[in-house]
């Protein structure tokens, strides 16, 4: 078993909680006697993902603003796990909230870091199949929120074209697709 | 064309220049009259992923510590977008750096962002094929880099099973594999 870095001493820059904190480290690397100062650590709320898929082969994405982009995305459903929260719990909420569908059928795709220098949280993928719907989407937190249902065709064309902007929704997409035997393995 | 919300003010909160910036806004949204104080942006450098493929159809992956993760990960090739740099410049530069391999045939998968509400960069994957070794792999820059063959079969096995631990790297991989035609399309 190789060993890592060894965090010699850490200090707080910034606390901004629950929404970010970041930390200055000092390191040492892998072979015992280089020492780094300022190695930064982001901490940020972790998130899930959800590919929900409905009866008839449908699949929910999100419209709204967003203003990491400067501008309105098509996403999967996403949202923050809350503290103390388990992810799995975190995503039916997610998809009940912004979609009001609720899947009978869940599978974990994985726990991915969203930036392996700096942490920025981990990000949950989720498959959620018979997804129905039980109540209207709710209104976003800060932002109007429009569902739109995609079949699986124009899913593989949105995702191929880089349309669903974000890098953990790409993530989800591909997954998903590859799950639930639309491109099927080799 | 629907408008967005709108940056009344910001002010900066941390400058560790030029590996992180973070800036605390003052935003008006979409209803044009809710003001929400303290909507966090952090800017993090932009960063390539590169989903390479040599001749005999493998792909180079890259066995490495990462600090974020606290552990060992083996990821496509990636590193940073350096200041006024094209990212098809970065990437065809960390690919020869990291691997020794330079690729005859390039095309942009899309730029994706990492943060859909912080910002925190954006990440550009390219598909290189025809990816030949015209140099040894270069040391990594804190740390070892060991490369890695894998053939298809095993890439997506590694894939679907979440071994490859960063968001970005689980992204580029859909992709490439889709690109590339493995993942047939419907």
């Amino acid at each position: 078993m190789k060993e890592g870095w060894k965090t010699l001493s850490q200090r707080q820059l910034l606390d901004c909680s629950p929404w970010l904190r970041v930390f200055s480290e000092t390191v040492q690397l892998e072979d015992g006697e280089t020492v780094v100062e300022n190695f930064y650590r982001v901490e940020i709320p972790s998130y899930v993902v959800i590919f929900a898929v409905t009866p008839g082969q449908t699949v929910p994405l999100v419209e709204q603003y967003r203003h990491g982009v400067r501008g309105y995305t098509l996403e999967l459903p996403a949202g923050l796990v809350e503290e103390g929260e388990d992810p799995l719990t975190s995503a039916r909420r997610e998809l009940r909230e912004e979609t009001g569908l609720v899947a009978s059928e869940w599978r974990s795709l994985g726990a991915f870091v969203v930036d392996p220098n700096r942490g920025c949280g981990q990000a949950h993928i989720y498959l959620a199949r018979d997804a129905v719907p039980v109540a209207a989407p709710g209104p976003g937190e800060l932002q109007q929120v429009v569902v739109h249902y995609y079949d699986l065709e124009r899913l593989i064309a949105l995702w191929r074209s880089g349309g669903s902007v974000t890098i953990a929704s790409t993530a989800a997409i591909g997954l998903g697709l590859s799950f639930l035997g639309t491109l099927p393995e080799r």
